[in-house]
Order: C-alpha cells, then sequence, then structure tokens
C-alpha cells in the first residue's frame, strides 16, 4: 500500500511517499511544494492544488495523511493557512475519501513512542525507520514523511483518524 | 460586464451575479451555495469547489469580487473559514486572475456612502440599487451582492482592489 503524508502550509508544503505492508516501511519519494510570497494569494493556492494533484497522478497513493493544524500564531496566519489546506484538500477529496489526519502529539507519539519527543528526534526516528542516509529535508518533508508513518502505524494497530 | 460577487462561508457561501455597465446595475442571479456540517470536512470543501466552478460556467463572469475575511471568533474558527475560501479560490483562480476582494468597511461605503453603515441599511441599498422587489435572502446572498456591487463602483472610481 501507497501512503501519502502532507504537511500542509502555505509557502512550503512537505509531501512524503512510503510503501507499507503493514509492518515494514519503504521511501518512495519526498519533497515540498514552495510558493513565493511575492506572488499572488490565488496564484498560490492554484499552485499548490495543481502540485497535490501532480503528486496525486505520480504516486496514485491509496491513503493521504495530512498533519492537522489546530494552532496558528494568529486568526490573520490561520485563514492563511487554511486556504492553503484548502487548496490542496479540494484536490486530495476529488482523488479519494481514504483521507486521514494526525495532530503533531499523535505523530511523536507514534514515530518516537512519546508524546513529548521534540523536532529532532522525530527526524532521527524517521530517517531510522525508512533506513534514509540523512535526515530528510526540508523539515516540512520529514514531517510528511513522519505522518504517512504514523498513517501506516495507525493503521496496523486498528486506530485510524478520518478527516470528519 | 458580468461581476460575480462572493461572501466566502463554511456551511453558507453567498453568490450574486450583476451585469453592469459602469454607471447602472443589472440583477442577474443570487443564492447560496451550503454544505452540512455532518458531512467530512474534505467533501464539504470539494462540494464549495464544484460550486463554484459551476457558477463561473454559468454565468461566464468578467471579474470575481470576494468579501475579505480578516477576522473569527478564533483561530480553529479562521482556519476553518480559510479553508473554504482557498476550496472557492481555487475554482476562480483556475478561471481568471481578475480576483478582486474588498473588507466589509469598504462594502459599507460603497453601497451605502458610510462605513457606519448597519447590516440592514446596506441589504435596503442592495435592493434599490438592483430595483429588487424585496431584500435578498439568505443574508450571504445579499452580502455577495453588496460585493459586486461594490467591486462596480470601484472599477468606475478607478480603486480597484485586486487579490495579492
Amino acid at each position: 500500500m501507497i501512503i501519502l503524508g502532507i504537511d500542509p502550509g502555505l509557502a512550503i508544503m512537505g509531501y512524503g511517499v512510503i510503501e507499507t505492508d503493514g509492518s515494514r516501511h519503504r521511501l518512495v519519494q519526498y519533497g515540498a511544494l514552495t510558493t513565493e510570497a511575492k506572488t499572488p494569494m490565488p496564484s498560490r493556492l492554484l499552485s499548490i492544488h495543481t502540485g497535490v494533484e501532480q503528486l496525486l497522478a505520480i504516486y496514485k497513493p491509496d491513503q493521504i495523511a495530512l498533519e492537522e493544524l489546530f494552532f496558528a500564531k494568529n486568526v490573520t496566519t490561520g485563514i492563511a493557512v487554511g486556504e492553503a489546506r484548502g487548496a490542496a484538500l479540494v484536490a486530495a477529496a476529488r482523488y479519494t475519501q481514504e483521507l486521514y489526519e494526525y495532530t503533531p502529539m499523535q505523530v511523536k507519539q507514534a514515530v518516537t513512542g512519546t508524546g513529548r519527543a521534540d523536532k529532532t528526534q522525530v527526524q532521527a526516528m524517521v530517517r531510522a525507520i525508512l533506513g534514509m542516509r540523512e535526515i530528510p529535508k526540508p523539515d516540512d518533508a520529514a514531517d510528511a514523511l513522519a505522518v504517512a508513518i504514523t498513517h501506516a502505524h495507525s493503521m496496523r494497530a486498528g486506530a485510524l483518524f478520518k478527516i470528519v
């Protein structure tokens, strides 16, 4: 099974693709979609939307897992990040109803075994789990791989978090 | 020229279509796209996106004006409303780059002549300007017509507010 993990964002949206048989996970690809602050907002959103469509067409994931946003510095930031997430979700929703989301706490717990792990520990575990030589960069791509791994673990544990 | 006004929202998104020659405005259509709270979020966003696509296909507007969101009760609400706005903006951005937005204050000023007008005064002026028998319902549709009228006035005044 192919899982696409997404760490939503406006300036940078991380993605990570893994293949899993439930217990063993293999890295397929990872990276980030970026948009420039000087580009008009509608074009940035369209770019994110089209980027996610392309990822879906290329990797044909069976399921998609997103990191949940439930915080932001302020309401204005929240609206902008929400717009970016909405642009990505529309592409994902047109592709499949197999959409899941996990909080940063759930990701930390699933990947490192403790919800109190810091970013560096999560990234080191992502590297180890996927047998990568180096820690994946940028951070957003590492986060996206972490959420994909979290979804694979949740499937195995029968504790899925479908977006509702 | 045909102008589509949109009042973005998750549960209810108002729209209003007018035709204008710069000084005289004619009502074409108005209404609202609604989504149910019990429907999963991705499906709600896809429904909004598809709804806006249909409005664009039916009315073929030359320009699109949105009411700007820069407030929300809290960050969580801001993210959800942002997601809905993002879903609509992706459809709009794929259709045209002629996208504009106006704050509630600008809408009040343009429609009634004062930024201190209340909702009822704005709605009464929308009815009068478009020669409608009754005040358009729901409120979201009246707001969408108001933002379309605001854009028509701004074009005439040479004071456009392109989304950047």
